[in-house]
């Protein structure tokens, strides 16, 4: 991966639904937010806290993540779709 | 549990209300938020200070919590469903 | 009480009107948020401050508060009503 | 006074306008807020710092104070009309 | 003066525009916020920071000062008009 | 310059279109701010940090500085124009 | 380039779509915001930290960067379209 995440953001590539963890993830109410799977990608350096201490990333590349679909931003890089994200949106790791 | 909640998330199940804890949640009033109770199955590792000093969950694995229904974000995992919510979003742990 | 709130939060007993504290509380002007009395049952372990110390409740079971009746979120728990809120949440503590 | 008000509020008795400090405070300009005057006759332990530290409140019992009109909340208490409000709200407090 | 503004807010006496620093203020964009020249009567004792350090005032009584026009809090004291406003309000100080 | 600006304030007065720097600064699309160019006539002590510290301003009298041309106050002084605007308004200084 | 930018801010010089890095950058869903590439040639000194720390920028002059489109501020100097924006609105560095 060539795209390098700044601060505490990470660069994931979504999953196909076909492709899910088993099950998949399913949003059974439409007024929240649809949380999505990917796969962690390239990560930052981590956050810069206040007293300026860097805080490393708790996500890890190779890393399954579910994070809600409206976060981040969509990027179109070597033919292939990412979305870059801050770890904050990222609501979960999904464990093998 | 594989779904590993970050920073002050939690993972909850939420429960039936034929199986709620004496006499359950009633909303008696409907403009406010509705509190609705859950079995915690997973727990994060905590909020990070501004001071770079990690703040343990209070919430622990096995836990009555009640919550406010419109928080959160629902997922279905492994054909369940179950909502991931911050720490800051439980009101109380219902205790046996 | 078997609910223990979370954080700086309390749980609330409202007071019924005909056993309010000396002439009771009355709100003579509408736009204004309504106080109401209540006494307390339940108190959290109190706030976090940014620099990791837990700042205890000033606010101890068996007092009698007032706050705003807009705050809280109300639940139903052994058939009782209660409030759960946060201490901030709370005007002034009535002295007997 | 039997109302204890918490943090850094106070409880204030307005002061009827014809028993107002030489000439009174009159409101020249509608669209500005209304600051009305009146005696300090509670007041809370004081604010806590995000470092823990209890700030001790600048405002005393038996000051005359200038506040704006539309702060606080207003509770009746033993037949007589009180505000309660955060010492943040208090513009100034009228010398003798 | 009789009115002692508490933290950071001093007491302003406009001045009249006949009698405005060499050639006075204008306004010469309606969009813009309209500055206004006062004397300053009376200033508390400055801002509490988070670290519970009194930061003393950078302005002085007797200072002619620039300041937004919708800033602040007018009243009537002694027959006199006077703005009661935050130092963080005031744009300048006019050196003579 | 008998302005002395409080904080992290500066005087700034904007440079006529025919005089700027080689080329001048044209704003090629309408929904963005229009940054504009001036000369810094007057710079404050600098703003106070969280801990006390005042840190000293990084623009100097005689920079020529482009900002927002919707930030900040304009004033006439001595029958001239300028604008009072806070350093972080400030986006370049232009080196000569 | 004679433009220094303050603080954390950099100026950046878009990239023809033409010259793009492999395939460049494509939006593929137009509620998102639109991510740009471009290269930085000037950096600030870099932020100050709540504790008076500067940070020094992770961004280097020379780098390839992705930002989002409707961040910043345009400026045209010397006859050339320039952008200068906050490192926080960097998303990635694109590594060669």
């Amino acid at each position: 991966m060539q795209l390098k995440p700044l601060g505490d953001r990470l660069v994931v590539k979504a999953v196909d639904k076909e492709e899910m963890t088993k099950g998949g993830i399913v949003l059974p109410d439409t007024v929240k937010e649809k949380p999505v799977e990917g796969e962690v990608v390239a990560v930052g350096t981590g956050k810069v806290l206040d007293n300026g201490q860097k805080l490393p990333m708790e996500v890890k590349v190779g890393n399954r993540v579910i994070y809600s679909k409206y976060s981040g931003t969509e990027v179109k890089f070597d033919g292939e779709d990412y979305l870059i994200l801050s770890e904050r949106d990222v609501l979960a790791v999904v464990e093998k």
